[in-house]
C-alpha cells in the first residue's frame, strides 16, 4: 500500500500502483476504474490525491473517462513505426489485436486541382479511387482512400481483391509487395490532427469531433513519378506514431 | 464564371474557384464566406453545388465552418519538416506569422515514474521543469514542457531567459544552440492526436476538446545519455507536420 512517510508524494504513489495494475493486467483495457470514493476509501488517500493521480494518468493516455459512466483504462495504442513502413498484419498482431481489412468501395474518379497537383498529372486525368477500412479486433482503427493513375489503380484493386480472398490483411502500402513491376522508392507524408466529421465518424465509428490523425501520403517510383496519393485516417485513441532521426 | 457546359463538375469548378481566390488572397484568413444562398445567387448553382463544394474545402482544411456563425477561410497550417528541426523563429516568419515566446514558468520537480523512465535516471532524480508558450501573431500555437536533469535544465532556464531579454522567439530545442557543451546527437518523437482537456485548452486558447497534435520527445546526446523529456502540443488548426523519406 501507499506509505505516507515516503518522500515520494502520495499522488505520485497512487500512480505508480495504479499504473503498475494496468501493466500486469491485473486491471484490463476498457476495465472500469473503482469510484474515487472507493479508491480514496482502498488506498487510505484524500478525495485531492485521488484526483491528481487519476488526472495524470488521463492526460498520460493510460485512463480515459466516459461522462457520467466512470473512468477505464486506455487500451494501449498501436505503435507506428514511421521510418519503415511496417505490415498492417503484423503490427496490429503485435498489439494482441486480430487484424481484418475491408474494400469499402473501388471507382473511377476525374482527378479535381488536389489530386492532379499531388500525382502531377493533367486536371480531370482519370483515377482509380480504392478505399479501405482497417479493423482490429472487429473495430475500425483506419480509413483509407487511395488515388492511383488508372493502369496502377486496376492492378491495385485486384490485388485487393486477391489479398480479401485469402483472408489477409493489407493497406494500400502492402500492395506494392503483390505488383513486382510497380516499386516505390520514397514517399512524403503530412500528419494533422483533425476533429472527426459526420462522414469520417461513422466509418470509424467514433462520436464526431473526437480527434483523428489524417496522414497524406504521396508515393513516387524510382523514375520519380507519383503512383498514388492516399489520406489515411486514423482512431486517435487507437494509433500512436513513432520516428527516430539525427538532432541535426 | 462557372460553365455547365464543361466536363468538370460544377461543384468542382467552384471548388477550384473558391480554392483560386483562397491563393491569391481575394479571401483572406478568416474572412467568413457569403451564406449558401448567397454563393448559389452569385455563381448560378444549386444549393446542392454550393453544399458539396464548401464540405470539400472544409475537409481538405482550406475552410472552416463555426456553428451558427457560417464558413470561414482557414489560416494556411504552419509547415513543420520532421526530418531536420527547423527553428520556431524562421518557421513562423515563413508562415508570415510575427514569432514570439513567453516563459510559462521554470521549476524543480521530482522524477516520476515517466520521467525517470524517459531519461534512464532513478525514481525521484531532480529535474528542471521548463514550459514555453510559443506565439504567433500574439495568438498560442504552442505549449512545451520540458524536463532537464537538473545541470542541463539551470542551463537551458539561463539561457531561455537571456533569448527572452533579447527579444528573440525559441523553443527548448534552439537553446541547444545556446550551449556549444550540450550537443544532441538524435531524438525520438512520438506522434498522437488528442482533444484538449481543460488545462491545454486555456494554455493554447481552443475549445475543451478540440484536436492538438501531442508530441512527444527524448532528445539524446552523443555519448547516448537523454538530456531532456518534452510533451509539445500543437493547436491542429496551425500545424502541420511534413516527412520525406524512402518507401523501403
Amino acid at each position: 500500500m501507499l506509505s505516507p512517510q515516503s518522500a515520494i508524494p502520495l499522488y505520485q504513489q497512487l500512480k505508480d500502483d495504479l499504473r503498475e495494475k494496468i501493466k500486469t493486467g491485473a486491471l484490463g483495457p476498457d476495465e472500469r476504474l473503482p469510484s474515487e470514493r472507493e479508491l480514496c476509501a482502498q488506498y487510505h488517500v484524500s478525495r485531492m490525491t485521488v484526483r491528481q493521480a487519476l488526472a495524470e494518468l488521463v492526460n498520460e493516455g493510460l485512463l480515459y473517462r466516459t461522462h457520467g459512466k466512470g473512468t477505464f483504462v486506455a487500451r494501449p495504442r498501436i505503435d507506428q513505426e514511421l521510418v519503415r513502413v511496417t505490415p498492417f498484419e503484423s503490427t496490429l498482431r503485435s498489439k494482441g489485436l486480430r487484424p481484418a481489412t475491408k474494400i469499402l468501395g473501388s471507382r473511377m474518379v476525374s482527378a479535381d486541382y488536389e489530386m492532379a497537383t499531388a500525382l502531377a498529372i493533367p486536371l480531370l486525368s482519370p483515377l482509380v479511387n480504392l478505399t479501405l477500412l482497417g479493423l482490429g479486433n472487429e473495430q475500425p482503427v483506419a480509413y483509407y482512400s487511395a488515388y492511383f493513375p488508372e493502369k496502377i489503380g486496376h492492378k491495385m484493386v485486384e490485388a485487393a481483391r486477391l489479398r480479401l480472398s485469402q483472408g489477409v490483411s493489407f493497406t494500400t502500402y502492402d500492395l506494392y509487395n503483390d505488383l513486382p513491376e510497380v516499386s516505390p522508392a520514397r514517399l512524403t507524408q503530412s500528419f494533422e490532427a483533425i476533429a472527426a466529421d459526420d462522414r469520417l465518424a461513422e466509418i470509424l465509428q467514433v462520436s464526431p469531433g473526437k480527434p483523428l490523425m489524417h496522414i497524406t501520403t504521396v508515393v513516387y517510383l524510382e523514375d520519380g513519378r507519383p503512383s498514388e496519393y492516399r489520406h489515411s485516417y486514423y482512431r486517435a485513441d487507437m494509433y500512436r506514431f513513432h520516428i527516430t532521426r539525427p538532432a541535426k
